[in-house]
Order: C-alpha cells, then sequence, then structure tokens
C-alpha cells in the first residue's frame, strides 16, 4: 500500500518532467514534437525511471538528483516500443489501448519520433552532469552503461535475437542464407549461430530464449539500477551487487510479462495480438505456466539475496528497492 | 593536392577505428553487427569526422586524441542513411553503388541495425572522456551538443519537415489534418504551421528549404565542428565562432550537394532516385543552377570570415579547416 503510493508519485514526477523535456524542443517540428509525447504521454508505469531514482535514494541521494537520468530511461522505453510496433517489426495497431505511433501519425513520422526520443534520451542524460550532487564524471560514466544496456548487446541484440527466434524455422533460415551470400563479410560455417551472440555455444530454444530475455527487456531494467547506483557515488563492490540484483530484476520482469500474456486478457493489457498468437518463444511456451511462477520466484530471491550484499545501501531509503522485488514477484501469481 | 592526402589518411584511419569499434561488440548479435558493418564500411568521405578531428588539431590536439567522437559522428550519420532508405521513408534501394540495408538485411533488421548505431555513438563518444587530454567534463558539454545536433532540434528534425516539404500540397494536407483530429493533443489553427517548428513565422518554400537544409545536413556538419572545439578546450568566445563557421560549411555542403544531383550521373553519385524525380524541395529546384552556385560561394566566404575571427586557432594546424571549405567550394563548380 505504502509502495503502490510510491510508485505512484514517482511516476506522475516522471510524467511532469518528461511532459517539461518536450516543451524544451524549441525549434523543433511541431508534428515531430507530437508524435514523441503521443507515446511518450500514453502511460505505463514508469519502472524504469522509478528504478533509477529509487537506486539513487538507496545510496542517500535526492531522487530529483537523477530526474534526468530517469526521464532517459522512459525514453529510450518509450521509443523501443514505436519501432517495436512498426508494420516491419511487430505490426501492432494498439499500444495501451491507444492506436500505435504509426497507425496515428504514420510510418515515417513513427520511425522518426522513435529516432528523436532516442537521440534526445542521451542529450538530457548529459545533463545530469550539471547536477552537483552527481557531477559530470559519474555522469558520464553512467551514461556510458545507459547506452550499452539500450543498444547492439543489450535491448537492441535482444530485439534482433527475438526478430530471428522463429528463425529456428526453415524460412528464417533461408534469408539468413540468402543474407549471408549477399553481404559476402561473414564466412561462418553454421548459419544458426548467425543470428546470435558467438558467445552462445549451444544453440537451442533455452539458451536464445534466455538471451532474448536477459536483453530484450531486462538489459535495460539492469542498467537502470546500475546507473541509479553509479549517480550516487556507489562503491565498486556495491555497484557490482546492485548489477546482480539488476539483472535478476530485469529477469524476472520478463518472466511476469511472459505469464500475464496469458493470464489476463487482451482488453487488459490494452494490447492487440498475444505472443502465443504470433508464436513468440517465451517462458511460458517454453517451460509451461507453473513452471514460470516457480522460477520468477527464485529469480525474485536472487535479486534480494544481491540486494542484502549491498554494503553502502541506507536500510530505510532502500525499502522501494525491496518491494519492487514483492511487487514483480505478486504480479505474477 | 596536399589537402586531399590529409582527407585519405584521416579516413582510412576513421575505417581502421570503426572497424574496431564493431569489433569489440562482443556478445552482440552476429546478424546485427554484420548489418552494421555492411553501411558503416560502405565508404563516403568521412567528412564529419574529419572535421571533428581537424577542429580539435587546430587548437593544438592531437586528432586521436578525439578518435572515439570522431567515429561517433560518422555512426549517426551511417544511421540516418539507413533509415532514410528505408521504404516508409525515401524507400531506396542503392547507396554508394550498393543495395541498401534493408534490401541486403530485411527492413526489420536494418531499422535495428540503425538504432544500434544511433545507440553505440553514445556509448563510444562517452569513452572519450578516458582520453587524459580531454576529460569528461568537456567530453559530456560536447556528447550534448552531438545529441542536439543530431535530434528533434537537428537533424531528425530537419528529416521530418523534409518529410512533410511536399506537404504543402493538398494530400499531405489532408493527411496531417487526420493526424491533428486523431492526436487530440494540438489546437493550431493553421495546419501548415504544424509541420515545421513554431519559430517558423512566414511558412513558404524558402523559409521551409532553409530550415531542412540547415538541419537535416547542417546540423550534424556544424556540432562535428563544434565539439571537436569543445573537446579540444577552445575558449567560450572561439567555440561561438567555430559554430558560426560550422553553420556556414552545413549550409555549402547541403548546396554543393542540391548541385551535384544534378550535375553529375546516377552511376557516379552510386544512388538511384534523384532528388528532381521524387519532386525534393533543393536549392536548384528553388534558385536555378547559376545563384545556387553564386549561393554556395557566399556562404562559403563566411565561413572563412569566421574561422578568421577565432583567436586560439593555431594557424598551421588549422589549415585543414580552411582547405575543407575550399574543397567544398570547388565540388559545386
Amino acid at each position: 500500500m505504502e509502495f503502490e503510493k510510491y510508485l505512484k508519485s514517482k511516476a506522475a514526477y516522471v510524467e511532469k518532467s518528461l511532459a517539461e523535456y518536450i516543451d524544451g524542443l524549441a525549434g523543433a517540428p511541431e508534428i515531430l514534437k507530437d508524435a514523441m509525447n503521443y507515446s511518450l504521454s500514453a502511460g505505463g508505469k514508469r519502472v524504469r525511471p522509478v528504478l533509477v531514482m529509487a537506486a539513487a535514494e538507496a545510496f542517500g541521494k535526492k531522487y530529483s538528483d537523477v530526474t534526468a537520468a530517469a526521464c532517459a530511461f522512459e525514453m529510450v522505453h518509450t521509443y523501443s516500443l514505436i519501432h517495436d510496433d512498426l508494420p516491419s517489426m511487430d505490426n501492432d495497431a494498439l499500444r495501451r489501448g491507444k492506436p500505435t505511433n504509426h497507425k496515428v501519425f504514420g510510418e515515417d513520422t513513427a520511425l522518426l519520433a522513435g529516432d528523436a526520443l532516442l537521440t534526445y534520451a542521451f542529450e538530457v542524460f548529459a545533463r545530469n552532469g550539471d547536477v552537483k550532487a552527481v557531477g559530470p564524471a559519474r555522469t558520464l560514466r553512467a551514461l556510458a552503461v545507459f547506452a550499452n544496456g539500450a543498444g547492439a548487446q543489450g535491448m537492441v541484440g535482444g530485439q534482433t535475437a527475438d526478430v530471428f527466434a522463429e528463425g529456428l524455422t526453415v524460412n528464417n533460415l533461408k534469408r539468413v542464407k540468402k543474407i549471408k551470400s549477399e553481404s559476402k563479410t561473414l564466412a561462418r560455417k553454421n548459419i544458426k549461430y548467425f543470428l546470435v551472440p558467438e558467445t552462445i555455444k549451444e544453440i537451442n530454444a533455452e539458451t536464445v530464449l534466455s538471451y532474448i530475455h536477459a536483453n530484450k527487456t531486462g538489459a535495460l531494467i539492469r542498467t537502470a539500477i546500475e546507473a541509479g547506483a553509479v549517480l550516487a557515488g556507489a562503491a565498486e563492490q556495491d555497484i557490482e551487487n546492485m548489477r546482480r540484483y539488476g539483472t535478476a530484476m530485469g529477469l524476472a520482469f520478463q518472466i511476469v510479462d511472459d505469464i500475464l500474456d496469458v493470464t489476463v486478457s487482451e482488453k487488459k493489457l490494452g494490447k492487440s495480438g498475444s505472443d502465443a498468437a504470433n508464436k513468440k518463444l517465451t517462458f511460458v511456451s517454453l517451460y509451461g505456466l507453473e513452471t514460470s511462477r516457480k522460477y520468477a520466484k527464485f529469480v525474485i530471491e536472487e535479486a534480494v539475496a544481491a540486494l542484502n550484499c549491498v554494503r553502502g545501501l541506507n536500510k530505510k531509503a532502500a525499502a522501494p528497492l525491496y518491494d519492487m522485488a514483492d511487487f514483480f514477484l505478486k504480479r505474477s501469481m
């Protein structure tokens, strides 16, 4: 109850700040600002920015000290949804109960609104360097963590593998074969291995799903937490354990998402077309509902264990981090 | 002759560095790395990174001190080409004489490769903070300049207006009317004004073209020069004059591009479909070839005048900046 109030008040603060950042785009085409704002103001729990703020608070900083960085995470999350909904990707018509960005603004403007949000995220993030309690050195380091979580080694990497996950089917393997022959820059023997990082030695549904989930959703959750700790000036060992907490939280978030996708009705989720209808590789499709729930519980326990290892935590101020773990778990049940 | 050697050697250095950055993406899907690399290694004069390096050298820094920032500019330029070529944008099949990214990798992967390049650009840029001669504070400031030039108030803003430039026609006005009624967040009376920034008070072909060109291509050229000066620790007044130089250079670059589009054959440009065929609003279509050439000359003179005002320039080390202005002008004749 206490935590729900915390979550709501922080989400409201993030929404107010996001609106101010968009207002600040003087000299940008009105139609572009409108398209950016359309998706940015469409709601959601604002989990990523709240995690940035909660992590910074846990190390004794004020949540307002990391406003810019927190909002940057929400901008990147939002751009990823806009691009993900495009016809060449998931081709979704509804998102949070509203027409998707390209349905309202057209594919070109939706593409550009996504690009603009991603770019603006970094400009806004950089402003956190002006906050005295944070400074440019920590901001730059946290920005690199953020970019890494959002990019080829994080979210975009996960999305790419997701696109090709059905890629273990004949049609997509044909497509990859064609790409390989046309791009002429790769000489791998096994086509399957082209779809995922070299670091995955054994390719099967389990390893691919694990990679996708750790990155597609997990990486941004993990780096939101890590960035919050870095901005707050946490000690190296503490940042390491916050990363452990973040990794577990990211994984838990995705398992819960997969569970909700089959247990909650379309209307409540506010999006059309379930993962099952799209034949997506999910925890539930792979392991079943019961095992997925057990797995979620196990992962949340790991998150809490990691948090218990962080020495520099202000225990009272860290309560929202524990509550958030609990909140994720309850949603899965 | 001397300058052409400078340009080639710096371009080769940039290409080697870019390849190393892509190699560094351990843990990213191979297919994504390949798609990123396909467009990144497709050639081009590497004007933007060379300008970052030349600007830093002009203030007494080594070009290698700003390698990361320079390469980041090329990554953003490359992502913009990938997204610009997509079917929902210009729908181009050829770029620099090769099939466009989506023709080889598919629309989804091309979209993601663009997103990944844009994101990686900021991660790489942040690494410039580790260079002792630069440091985190200057890097963060330069990164904000970079993001601003690449985003809604710069390149993406210009691209948006470009998409709607034919928008002063009946069909696109209908589309905008539809967007306005569906998005419900704007209450402007005049639909035309929705397409461009509020800051443009008088909308006609000239003002719209001027906005598009200052931003679509100009902003990244301008900010490459400004970022180089900021990274090198130039004085405020000098940064201001470098920005003036950069603004003129950006404009000149685009005028020259418009001229070349009509004077050079398709084969030599290595891309299909000219601006004329697409009925694009260009300097040449608006003012004719002769006036465009005169305008290019005038703008280059302004660039040189601005450069002459920069007090902290090391005159010998600044030679490439003067040569670059000359190089732009010669291409237009």
